[in-house]
């Protein structure tokens, strides 16, 4: 088994990124705010922005129906709002100055590792980030400027520099990207499906680790030059 | 660059399926049948079973707007439909006497083209067939009994089957399943976000043949135990 190079602690909620700093200068009142977003996470990940209804948030949230439509103007800024939260605290973990120290072949089990982190205390995030990628073009631009574009570019040169100081073999880098996110995203976003065909919780620790390792050990196979080298 | 074991022909549309077949018997107006769902298609995997309105299905399709309840019940059943006679000639190709006659390695690069193939015909496919898994686990269930678990168990034979023959390391062969349509279905199913990083048109011909070569190369050398030996 690959070992973990960074676990990244996401145990804490939001409240100490940038967004929920500036929540608690406005003075908003956080703790139903949060409960807003957790529930609105949820619904959202399940219906979608056109499935999701604010009455079944506040519901979900033991909140009355009028305060979600208080904190937030409407359904997308809410919407909006917690896909921002989201990516916001994981682009600030894989763009750390630790990871950032990292050589090639280190970093990327490292990003790899924190995708998991973060899903792990965020089963959300998966069906949330994927259903709004498959949105329309436009509503995606501030999303690909701000995260994705960066992001990318990023793991992009990092794959460069391994296939350049010979420890990747000669791939695609932003095909390699890809195939990355998808083998992560792809399994996470589509648990229920894993779920029915194996009858077992795919989120449970053990299938989890079991997941992590499966990733990791196709990883160094299939982008490592020498994957026995590297352990 | 790995060659195509198997390039199945899918211009044909759903006319030739079983399915297809059914509505020709029934009698029912199959070239305004055959509108409303290349139109379903379309919006479905733009906005979702919850965000389509069958006004606009109607409308795309240039038909009168209570045809398309003429023809299906409600949006559900059209809804089911459309997704139903996608993976039923997929899946039938995927398991036909060739497909199924192949050795384990022939056989993975045969599902990985034939998924290329289908993919290329039928853009709308690979968000149909996400925001479908991505729904509750009730509505999943017709899905994985007819189709996805059979596929999956089919799929994990064969990579048994490459195991126990020396050809492919010794993975974990339903983690190996999910990671191989997550590299697929991930990047078309996003194929926005990818269009959008790269200022590219991910369909274009070109860059689907660059993706199939990126998904053939990662799985040979991270699946197959001697990549170099089974080209």
């Amino acid at each position: 088994m690959a070992k973990s190079n960074s676990r990244s602690d996401f145990t804490r909620d939001w409240e100490l990124s940038p967004i929920g700093r500036r929540i608690l200068r406005e003075g908003r009142q956080f703790s139903t705010v949060r409960r807003i977003v957790v529930a609105a996470r949820k619904v959202f990940a399940h219906r979608g922005l056109a499935g999701a209804r604010m009455d079944e948030i506040a519901r979900v949230a033991g909140v009355n129906k009028a305060l979600p439509y208080y904190y937030f103007r409407n359904k997308a800024e809410l919407h909006r709002f917690v896909i921002e939260t989201m990516i916001a605290q994981i682009a600030a973990a894989m763009g750390s100055p630790e990871v950032l120290s990292m050589g090639p072949a280190e970093r990327v089990r490292a990003l790899v590792n924190t995708t998991f982190d973060f899903v792990v205390h965020n089963p959300a995030y998966p069906r949330l980030i994927q259903r709004e990628l498959m949105s329309s073009g436009r509503r995606l631009h501030w999303m690909v400027t701000s995260y994705s574009r960066p992001l990318h570019k990023s793991m992009v040169q990092t794959i460069r520099e391994g296939i350049e100081s010979g420890q990747f073999r000669d791939v695609n880098p932003d095909h390699m990207v890809f195939t990355i996110f998808g083998m992560i995203m792809y399994y996470f976003a589509t648990a229920a499906l894993a779920s029915q065909i194996w009858n077992r919780d795919v989120w449970h620790p053990d299938n989890v680790a079991e997941r992590r390792r499966a990733v990791l050990d196709f990883l160094e196979h299939g982008l490592f030059l020498n994957p026995a080298a590297t352990h």
